[in-house]
């Protein structure tokens, strides 16, 4: 490898860079991130999707670190899967460090995983790089974006932040840090693209925290607040507002349980002396003097508000007197599910409090009129934005254009694809193996294209299981056809039909008196024609023919 | 039956009455609506959903008409499937006859249909029912809603409408008819509740005029409008701008042509002569003297705009200097494939306009400030909300609530929910038979939630068949086993595994020398324990012994 600077966004599953993005010069590279993503709708059966590491596997010695922003999902949650496959040290805030260290641990790795903790006065190296972590509000307290400076001139990249000017956490955008970046010169800004689509500035987490103030003062029943599991600074809200309407609350889920008390053990989560509770205890407590908080924003079948809203939780039972309040926005594809959540608690006579009701969720990303003040900020030479699907990096890419970065200079890339800088500039280079690793059960990458196209031929129309036995010499049936079918017909309905199919078969293999290789042939074409003509469904199908 | 008079939506997925509501007076009723849904996200391989019409099989003579209240799918759809099962005539204004005209003779069903044409002028009586038609706008020309007299007092359908002051067809609502209504006094009120969810009132169709306006008059290149291939005003308001920037229109996709066809040959499309000109023709003029209308806006798989966004449409290819306007918002649990496409689209350079970006769509239907003004003219004594999911029918109610309808005189109900009314007033009564009929290629309601379960239990982990002979006298194994696999595995990369689990097979047979149900069951259980082990998956699992 020749003495470059290459940036390559790696994992993401349709956003750019979302979960890990690779910054290398020379032969050595460093690593922002490390995050999974929740399948899309049509991953049938997968869990998660983590980033496709071959680049790093296929040069082993290339990494030397990953650098983490802040301590969501997305852009942690992939290091048990990845540390495995590429081991190398971790640099990390001390609320993200304690958040990593909860997963390492179940995973059996913490052990065997260097990590640093930085803060944002820290300064660091690492093979060729000197690295700044510089403070960004964001929804969780302890995010950071990082400035990276290379030979071949600095990098900063944002992480996810809003210029939010009264964070929970009290601390205000690094404007000043930001500046003096912008006056040495940045080569190359990586920035958030979340909100590209959303003009204006995304409104301060205080109005979350006013919405709430005016829900607890007029709420008579309990309130149950449902938000993600890691929104600690949405957690501290509550605690702040529940402390003052003198309500204990209890945190259900396991999950939101685990985050807390890490979150209160290392100071990032203030809450006063005996309010926090246990499930049991607060059943003991009035219903206007308790609050709970949990997770199922959105609609996790398994999740603590879902199991309410579905009158079967075990601890928890939905009173007509309830407020639930929903401190989240339904991400793209759970739309279903949380409408279906929302009608089932309103069902059960709950009140139910929600987004598009009254502002009890912000967003934790910039709108536009914040990316281009960090645009106009850092003044980089080059602008590459990340941490979007394709139109939002379009978008972003234009908000670059308005504040006055050249076109050519703007690079809109997908996962794999390599903006290299040499002495005469930056160019989009070949793309790299990248990709999406698909996690089922204990398999990680082992379900790609052809089992994801054969589930959903499954989930469309089932499949048809034909056996027969024929004799290997005369070729004579001598046992079956039985036919085993399922989601193609509702079997006990369709006798007829499938002791149809069946006498075909029969007569087919009679008739024929071919080998068994042919035979399944010769069935497959017959009843796929015979089934879809009776039902214009395609169900898989499969002869398997015995020879004995 | 009793002489009183029941209100029963019964077709709607969801969404309570939607799709068809039943008003019933003694032993006759009328309909109004019958229309189809899309299905949910996890009604797999589901083309469509009905309305279940058991109520009215189980009492053969009870209805007497369908009122249809305007042309949408979602209100006229299932004609083609209720008919058969319950043959009885239709009343439609002149435009929505003509949509449903061309569903009843693609489905041979036309000659054998009784349709009469009414206007908002006419007054017909069906059974103990006269009846109003009275116009309301809508996304569509000709739309209306029905005051019913019935013998126990007039109940108003609303239909879909909003109180838009200036909609493209020129006729605004109608506020003096539904005031005389008020007057007269409205026993029960069954109104539109989809944007309960939003405060104020939905912009007029003008604001989408004003933004195609501005567009056309900024864009060098062609432009590609996307909509519902039924929305007859927005494809006027398309064919309005583009005459006045002297652009040649194309017509897109196999339902969009047949709807402007059936539009303009009953004059409720108005376009210059020779404006409107083939796919073939409109690639011989220049771009900028190019506008294309087309579906798409859901990113079905199959419509003329995906098909473009995945470069792979017969006739067009999407060129970097063509703007795409996606007139249409997504419907929630179509995000995903919406955002797919505008991504693609994007990719292929081209600009996209959609609704985040500019206000190239407006809802149809009216929101909260519209949906008091409609409970405020008609004052009815009980209202029911429908026409929406059960968290904004509950909202809507608030609505009547605010404007003094007593919380006892609001139904908010379920599908298959009967609000009576008798001497004393209304009440709820028991329910009737109601749920989704699921259309499946050919099969109607064949496709319960056994094969839905089966589907997603495929969908999620596989399956894996075993197949085997055993001799039916020594229970020796004599063929076998093979092992077929979808969807669990990858099975080129688990050779090992399946080899494993088919030594297993064979290995418990020889042991167990047990009868063929037996053995399936012996086989069942050791299989689904082993592959769980190795892989955490659980696919089904079908052991098919054969004796011979």
């Amino acid at each position: 490898m020749t003495e470059t600077l290459r940036i390559i966004p790696i994992g993401g599953c349709g956003e750019v860079g979302k979960n890990m993005t690779l910054i290398q010069y020379g032969d050595e590279a460093i690593a922002v991130d490390c995050g999974v993503m929740f399948p899309e709708n049509d991953m049938l059966g997968i869990d998660l999707v983590i980033p496709d590491v071959s680049y790093l596997k296929q040069n082993p010695d290339l990494l030397k670190a990953i650098l983490l922003t802040h301590g969501h999902e997305d852009h942690i949650g992939a290091l048990p899967y990845v540390l495995p496959q590429v081991s190398v040290p971790l640099y990390a805030t001390t609320l993200t460090r304690g958040l990593i260290e909860v997963k390492l641990r179940e995973a059996k790795l913490l052990n065997k995983t260097e990590i640093t903790t930085i803060t944002t006065e820290s300064v660091f190296e690492v093979g060729p790089f000197k690295i700044e972590p510089f403070h960004v509000p964001h929804s969780i307290p302890d995010a950071v974006g990082y400035a990276i400076y290379t030979p071949a001139g600095l990098v900063v990249h944002t992480g996810e932040y809003k210029f939010d000017p009264d964070p929970i956490d009290g601390r205000p955008p690094d404007i000043e840090r930001l500046t003096s970046y912008g006056d040495e010169g940045v080569l190359a800004l990586i920035s958030d693209s979340t909100n590209s689509e959303r003009p204006g500035s995304t409104p301060s987490e205080q109005i979350v925290s006013e919405a709430f103030e005016k829900l607890f003062t007029q709420i008579k029943g309990r309130v149950i607040v449902s938000m993600f599991a890691s929104n600690i600074s949405r957690i501290q809200q509550v605690i702040n507002t529940a402390a003052k309407h003198d309500r204990k609350l209890a945190i259900v889920g396991r999950s939101m349980v685990a985050n807390v008390k890490m979150a209160r053990f290392l100071g990032y989560l203030d809450a006063p002396e005996g309010m926090i509770v246990s499930v049991d205890e607060i059943n003991h407590h009035p219903d206007h003097k308790v609050a709970i908080v949990c997770t199922g924003t959105q609609g996790e079948p398994t999740s603590a508000l879902v199991r309410m809203a579905n009158d079967d939780h075990r601890q928890l039972r939905i009173k007509d007197t309830d407020t639930v309040i929903l401190s989240a926005t339904a991400i793209p594809g759970n739309e279903e599910l949380v409408h279906r959540t929302i009608d089932n608690l309103f069902r059960l006579g709950a009140n139910v409090i929600y987004q598009s009701l009254m502002p009890v969720h912000v967003s934790g990303h910039g709108a536009q009129e914040e990316q281009k003040k960090m645009l106009r900020l850092i003044r980089p030479q080059y602008f590459i934005p990340t941490q979007g699907e394709y139109r939002m990096l379009v978008l972003h890419g234009r908000l670059g254009e308005e504040v006055g970065i050249p076109k050519e200079n703007i690079f809109i890339i997908e996962n794999g694809d390599v903006v290299e800088f040499d002495d005469e500039g930056g160019f989009l280079n070949e793309t790299v193996d990248s990709g999406n690793i698909l996690i089922d059960g204990l398999g990680i990458g082992d379900i790609g294209s052809i089992v994801l196209r054969d589930r959903r031929l499954l989930s469309r129309d089932g499949f048809v299981v034909v056996t027969l036995a024929i004799d290997s010499e005369t070729r004579e049936l001598v046992g079956g056809p039985d036919i085993v079918s399922r989601g193609f017909v509702y079997v006990r309905d369709a006798e007829d039909l499938l002791e149809q199919a069946k006498k075909r078969v029969a007569k087919l293999v009679r008739r024929n008196k071919l080998g068994p290789d042919a035979t399944t042939g010769v069935i497959r074409d017959s009843l796929s024609q015979f089934l879809y003509q009776r039902t214009h469904r395609n169900p898989m199908i499969f002869p398997m023919v015995i020879a004995v």
